[in-house]
């Protein structure tokens, strides 16, 4: 039996979007393969994939049912984990692919949104102990009707880390950027990249729209101590690894500046400020898988009440029917960001809210909301401003 | 519980080759829905989805590892019953799809030409108790380890065919053309379609290149007795119905002429008539899945002996691996086709052979082999004179 120690190694779709770019991917596997690890490799669609097959869809309907929307998205990561294998079995290594339901990776909750429920390491074990290189397609599972289902966008990452916390790995995430930044290097080119950031800290990040790393998989790899290291798929640059430490010598009151894009803004108004009512809509909306972030309620006038929330922007159709079936008077914000500024030390060191109000004051910035958590501020700006305001607040944090 | 009786209804690749003809086949089968009967569908991949998924295999190697072969071509299927289902939906029916390891459609032998186990109906029947349209990937299964197989090519006929046959109903296959003719209509315009043939000379014609429908679903419609149905996909215009009996009437000597094209001959030469030697090569090119079709041998002098055979033009590169490791001299010959007369009088009508070769002598066609079988003879022929010796054909035998 194998005893060696492994890695679930993950990349992503723009790392394996074309045949050669797989055999690349195949040929860094074997030289982890040949330091002597067992590996399980998780992959995502190729390239632009799913966006294609989601464009297939909305031709077919524009509100297609999701039980139907999972088994097409995830023959995206099998086309994938198909060729990786014959890549790796071409150039003479033992491989071999596997599906979700092949590998019994269970989930619960709803279509397209899916939440892991468990996977049988037993038979990942079994390929593992045969000396098997193993790919798993990542971003898919089945429920306990046999239905395939689909964790949600960057559901790869969740997969990689659900496996590697079953076989007690470490996870390594390759992506197309070196690591996790001070702020999103695409957006500002002088950005720092940090080489240590605790769960926290990564979560926080990732919530509030840092790419490089999805939400759940750092909760998950968070509650089953799994190491997480993300760094570029060439892996000739150190990237960031995520522990439950992180680096306490890098900590700054501000550790990043997070943009997530392609907000909705939706404005309701009401004459009343009726409970029940608003209670109903949010209702409504959960029920249709509809993720609310922020919330306000103002009043303007006497018979005038605006509740305000946002979502993001691909929910647009199923929210104007919620509330077209409600006879609401509504109004959608559209090309907004939500821009938030991150940090650890921001629970001890008070100011940086209000030092943030006074920057977008002083620069005739216009925020639509804003929302507060224990380690960040975030706010609803115009698409336009965001390039404007990341300069100032890189400046005025030193990032 | 529904006690209606049911119908297999399949559709090829043509047919659901955009979102615009999976609509329109959603709309056929709702009609045929509102007329009571339980439908179970079975489809193909869109349109050159299979080719395309083929090419993007052969980019990562010329010879891919055939398990993993059929991990990726499967996906095909699978993006068509989604998006089926998917407009079966929207328009406001039940639907669902489900892949081959849902209906537990269990496969043996070879990955990539794996034959029907068996399927558990107890799965279809429980949703069309429940009034759905279902909706099945064609195509594909999964073997005893579990592992997702495929049928070869034309399998979504097979696999419709073994549906009805589990579920006793009848099945009606949904193509490009308008039934069976007594020789491919694109070849010759004037070619008559037939509304009524017995198992056996389908069979004959499938086998021998007639492209309407695979051999292997009339050969497992003939041994369940399935009654089958070949028609346009519109179904605007009478198809051919093929049971045990056909139509006695119609009975001309000649029924049909099919053509296969695409063949490889490939002639070996050898010093002495090694019959051990021989035996090697068939044994070898089987192991390898080749299947191997007209076989000749003939002396050429004291010390050279050729055998030839025929198989499909996909196969040249497999055949030339094992050829070249047993360091044998060989020859391909490409560009050919195989032209087979058949009619199932034929066996009690003698005289049908001579006049065909003297055809074609007198108009100077040559043929590189030659077959016979109790209702057909076949001639392996240069495409360039295809076109030519199906138009005298025709005319000779009034088809």
């Amino acid at each position: 039996m194998n005893q060696n120690k492994g890695v679930v190694l993950k990349y992503g779709g723009s790392s394996v979007a074309d045949p050669q770019k797989i055999n690349q991917v195949a040929d860094r596997i074997i030289k982890r393969k040949e330091s002597g690890e067992n590996i399980v490799t998780v992959v995502s669609a190729m390239g632009k994939t799913t966006n294609g097959l989601i464009d297939l869809a909305n031709e077919i309907s524009l509100n297609p049912n999701k039980r139907e929307m999972d088994m097409l998205l995830s023959t995206g990561e099998q086309i994938t984990i198909s060729l990786l294998s014959m890549a790796l079995n071409a150039k003479g290594y033992k491989a071999i692919s596997l599906t979700g339901w092949q590998i019994e990776f269970l989930t619960f909750g709803h279509h397209m949104k899916s939440k892991v429920q468990s996977i049988n390491g037993d038979i990942l074990r079994k390929y593992l102990d045969e000396d098997y290189i193993v790919i798993v397609a990542g971003f898919q599972g089945i429920d306990e009707t046999g239905d395939i289902t689909t964790l949600g966008r960057g559901g790869s990452d969740t997969s990689a880390v659900a496996i590697a916390a079953t076989l007690g790995y470490s996870c390594e995430i390759y992506t197309d950027v070196k690591g996790i930044y001070t702020i999103d290097p695409r957006m500002y080119k002088d950005a720092r990249k940090l080489d240590n950031l605790s769960y926290e800290e990564t979560l926080e990040m990732a919530s509030l729209g840092a790419k490089v790393i999805e939400p759940r998989s750092v909760e998950l790899a968070w509650k089953y101590k799994v190491p997480l290291y993300v760094a570029l798929n060439t892996n000739d640059v150190k990237g960031t690894h995520i522990s439950e430490e992180g680096d306490k010598m890098e900590r700054n009151s501000i550790t990043n500046v997070s943009i997530m894009d392609k907000i909705l803004l939706v404005n309701i108004s009401l004459v009343t400020n009726d409970v029940e009512l608003i209670n109903d809509i949010f209702v409504k909306l959960g029920n249709e898988n509809v993720n609310i972030d922020i919330i306000s309620q103002n009043k303007f006038s006497k018979d005038k009440f605006l509740v305000s929330f946002t979502t993001t922007s691909d929910n647009k159709y199923i929210v104007s029917e919620v509330l077209d079936k409600l006879e609401l008077d509504y109004d959608f914000i559209e090309n907004v960001s939500k821009v938030s500024v991150i940090g650890n030390s921001m629970r001890t060191q008070a100011g940086v809210a209000s030092r943030v109000f006074e920057i977008l004051s002083q620069n005739c910035i216009e925020f639509h909301q804003v929302s507060t958590s224990e380690i960040s501020i975030s706010y609803v700006i115009d698409d336009y401003n965001i390039e404007k305001i990341v300069g100032i607040l890189v400046n005025e944090f030193e990032l």
